[in-house]
């Protein structure tokens, strides 16, 4: 029997609490438990998983707080690059594991730790995330997934424990919620399927707001910086939003897509600050940047967004595109004025001093102070050039085709 | 004094009255006035045109329906691509113009027309949409913009007019509407500054039905075939839609977006319709296409709506693209069910005999039937290779230079 | 013991020597040798392949010749895509992988074989592509791959087919050769690191040509139909150029890329024939294609090459991507002139009826006969408005911030 | 008669010495000349520059040196992103006007002129480049182009400079040469159609060096620091570097491509020193960067190239796009070793310390250290597991269909 030293991903739930036991018991291991909050975890929750993980017997247990690096890191990104996959999801949960397993790999080469487990099943994303940013910032720190590689069923894990001595009452949810900075996620039945919608008592938050509330959200190079002309930090704000406009049911949605492992899942979320901030985000990008920024950025942020889904966030492309990101937010500051409804928000429109719809220029439809009939006359001869003798040279072969 | 035969782009408002008569008067013109019909128009509207032609004293007019062509030429592939500039706008007008020039074109070779005459302004995108499609079809038949030429006020044109004999009894409307089947515009005193929404009087159809109602609409190689169970062509199906769905308000925004000359416009819309079929369409794509389809369908598809609302239709480059779109479509067949609230919709789920997420390979999150958790360690270790390599490699690298 | 069908990809090495053997001795199978042909076997060498595995004690070896299909499937594409990965290397072999696991899936499929075997070792990109082929092709028939598994040192290997009364003659050649139609690949010494290229030795077609060549080749929808006025089949104008232009040396590179498992490998490859092609075709399309259309099919084509190389032939995102190649393709029809010289070529010039630079309209610094100065002036002041905005708004802000 | 300040853009040739006297005499304009030096003049053409000037009665005379900045602002970048427009045209003209037409732009600025000339045809892609930046960053200052504006023939010009008693020597020579940093451009009678290489006399550098030359280019963060073991500025290496490898008639070729005004062009450079630069560059890429780098840069670098051509300098995609570059340079930094022949050259290798290529992790189709079969087993399973599941779906409907 051996006696090392194992970091465990610890969340206080049946699986991570099997894994303690077995790790000691089975495996001879001395378990280090870790929780990385990034935002998702209240004060209480965490003493709670602190006060589970020394019950079930870890050498040492500690809390590690990564809200900030997880906003500066990633969330910070997703916003300039108004990123939503297959045009809806905020990627709540994705972005948080990535952050959640470095953190994991770190604190485990910090102690010297000689393996590293998580209690992720074989048919989800989080397994490949963990996996494989562990293999990457720690390849010679083993990992071991007992959830995965036992196939236990709940009860079976249950008996095990109580073999143990250790009593849990862990009735399983109806809906697996998943609660964190940029947004909730929600599993359960009609997600399982392609067809059906999550009832109104799944949902984490109820709609209790009723009629019109009218919010300002104040934007300093792509970062939001003020709610209702009060400045606070990023994730103040975040936070704060979110308590203000989720009781709208705002923000709700099922995602459709594709998982790392290659078949499509389904799932629920509700993120009304996310989506708030994000459509407000991108409506000032559209008065304050060039046509081909705009574009760019909708590729590139695409790409992004699904690569840090798939956990790649370690691959230096990461930091190639967020340098362009950066780069692009130079002029994205300004004030959006939204207003929120029960289950929808309308954007009334931007202030800003880097706004390019200016009337000193011209007016769409209205005026042309800044060229005249003239150039626009020669702009289109040029701008058609091209595909005018295309369809010279080609139509006159066409022609001469048809009449042989 | 020269008589020859001028084609002229015919609406008739004021502006392309006041062109009848300028033509004919004053550069001596023999006027055939056109309308073309994309859908937008009832046969009211078009009698009422024909009516107000002849008595201004056109030579000929014409109504040339492209309805279908409309469809099968653009609004098809706007609807497999999901095309919505900027993440919110269906290019309602866009699209239109573009067909109605081409029409316009090919009616002026028709008749052997030694020019053609169009009503726009200096200060749209329409100008460039006439000029350089019909540079491009007809590069040798001249281009006449009287109204973009001239700089007219409202009251010099009236004035020139009533000289000419001519009543025109036309209020300047609070706002301007140009109706088409794939979405109506609105634009007005809100429109021309960055803040500020349109009043609900400003909106062509009230918000009359409350409550909820729930709508199937079948997809069959990505284009919408029936409604609510009913079989019927597209075009029939998009106008039907649109009667059922606007009354709920749904698919009103303001669209901000780059304008072909530069500057950034601001226009209001109602789109119910569109709305409603692109994020139909989009969610059964999100069960039947492979992830690398999705991906390189948005990147495409956002070329092509972005050069389309340009007028570069006839770049060969778009059949290249159409062809491309049209093969993605052979899976997207299946039922969409959605449910309509008043200002909102909700896609409740798909059927489709392709959908992807099938439970008989693995149920995202809770099964997995078609591969082991050894698979997926061995994949996401070879998955994290190389970035494994580029840290290592780099890491020992800055980890001496920071030594030295 | 079992005695069950399995096909084995055959090539008459040591490696599948081995398989056979091992297959039916050790693991009691059945075994149904194939080797697939896509041009880069002469008719003796099938022959020998034929007589080495009946020798074996196989139960049945069959030829399947899919020289035309891997042409039609992907050189085709490849020459539409101008596909030169990491702008130098044609992928001669990897798309020959993956016509050729497509070829054995289908026939273990047809003979209803309970499993295929191929040689591949744990190292290189074969495998990836057997494996992945065959799991989406035949994925209730098991895949064996002996020596992967084993581990085997050539040695050893021997050893045991010696112990199985198989005397095998095989010395490991300096070079690891491997001819295809669309190219040959040279491994050895030299490229194992990262400096250092092939000897004269090393190349499998010496250099005996000297002097100067003129050739001419024709092409018709983007497909090679004519070499030097003769019109023949482009599988047959393939092996015809590449017998001509090969000793002169031309197309001998060092790829070194990106490998599906994550490492980066390096390669030698002589392929005159493929560069000349493509180059030439490449001319072609500068001359008849929009500039968009040279501008997207670089971008998916980069792609395809990429995902073909990887294996993922069977992706409909590569019927898609193949749909808007075969499109853009229409007029690219012409002769295209080149000249050979050791170890080089030079593309003298094209013609085409469907050539774009036409003095008809203007030719480039010297004549504008389809549009004037005036327009250009136009043009330069409305493509350039947005930016002008753009600086005239940014820079007032910048002088603002700095005169604070 | 009016008596203001304007800016020539002045190269001493037949047009532009045509300029200052309309300018003067015709139009009395007080000129202001002056000249930017990006590279392309020695010493002594500068000085009979300013001479000639001043000759022709210029109020004064500047040359601007801008060889570092042009440098700086486009050939670094250039360099990143290995650009060859079209696979083959490292942009030797395009990128060198925009810097000169900036610095012509805020010279106007500086001196407070109220005019600015540039000498540009109304044939060519110069005329937009300069129109344009000039109506970017100096609106309010108008442009006067005379050759463009009167199309007077070179006779014509000559008398006009005759009558104004300006005697003026120049032959027009055969072929239009266009000497700068960043190559030599030739267009001439074989450079205005389709078919016909320049002949040997054409090229302003004969091929006079034989046999072999071995060379090492070190770059460090992706830019070119060392020829041959010896540290030098990059300006200077690309100089020193050209004169060693343009006699050896390396970087030939003629470039055949889209003009901003429609048209093709094509025209002849060489460019040894350009081309030696990217592909070595591009090798210690290969070498260093992973996957997706490469495939973003790619697709980046190559719009970016395309839109430096048309002149877009000053759109502020371009600072983002040099954003990403720049990052993604971190690791290019090694030696890379050429072979310098007659009319071509070899890349032997590279040695870098960030070199991913590394035998520690497994050798490619050799040896797999860091991962195991099994590990590629899985990978392969869950690599192909989506299309395994849209073969299923999709052949058992195909299957269904069939048999219906």
């Amino acid at each position: 029997m051996h006696n090392k030293k194992i970091v465990l991903a610890f969340s206080g739930g049946l699986d991570t609490s099997f894994c303690v036991i077995y790790l000691k018991e089975t495996l001879g291991y001395e378990v280090h438990s870790a929780v990385v909050n990034t935002g998702g975890f209240s004060e209480v929750e965490l003493v709670e998983i602190e006060k589970k993980a020394y019950d079930l017997g870890v050498v040492s247990h500690v809390t590690i707080d990564k809200t900030e690096e997880y906003y500066n890191d990633s969330i910070k990104y997703l916003i300039f690059g108004n990123v939503l996959k297959n045009a809806s999801y905020p990627l709540s949960v994705s972005a948080e594991r990535v952050c959640q397993a470095t953190a994991i790999a770190n604190y485990a080469k910090e102690i010297e730790a000689e393996a590293i487990a998580h209690g992720s099943t074989g048919a989800g994303n989080d397994q490949v995330r963990f996996d494989m940013i562990f293999n990457i910032l720690t390849p010679h720190i083993s990992i071991i997934t007992p959830i995965r590689d036992l196939k236990l069923s709940r009860e079976e894990e249950i008996a095990f424990l109580q073999e143990h001595g250790v009593e849990i009452n862990v009735e399983k949810a109806k809906y697996s919620i998943n609660k964190g900075l940029w947004g909730t996620s929600v599993g359960g039945k009609e997600t399982l399927h392609s067809l059906g919608y999550l009832p109104e008592e799944a949902w984490p938050t109820a709609v209790t707001k009723e009629g019109m509330e009218s919010i300002e959200i104040e934007f300093k190079n792509g970062e939001p910086i003020a709610l209702n002309g009060q400045k606070m930090k990023p994730t103040e704000l975040i936070q704060e939003l979110q308590e203000l406009a989720q009781p709208f049911g705002i923000g709700r949605d099922i995602h459709i897509g594709d998982t790392i492992i290659g078949i499509k899942g389904r799932v629920g979320f509700e993120a009304a600050a996310p989506l708030l901030i994000i459509k407000a985000h991108h409506a000032l990008e559209k008065h304050t940047l060039t046509k081909w920024q705009l574009s760019w950025k909708e590729q590139l942020a695409s790409f992004y967004g699904n690569f840090l889904h798939e956990g790649q966030f370690h691959d230096p492309i990461m930091r190639d595109i967020e340098a362009f990101l950066n780069s692009s937010q130079q002029a994205v500051s300004g004030k959006v004025h939204v207003e929120l409804h029960p289950h929808r928000f309308v954007i009334l429109g931007i202030e800003s001093e880097y706004d390019l719809m200016s009337s000193q220029f011209g007016s769409y439809g209205e005026m042309n102070n800044a060229w005249t009939g003239e150039d626009v006359k020669g702009f289109s001869k040029i701008f058609g050039n091209q595909v005018m003798i295309w369809h010279q040279v080609n139509q006159s072969k066409t022609e001469q085709s048809e009449s042989n």
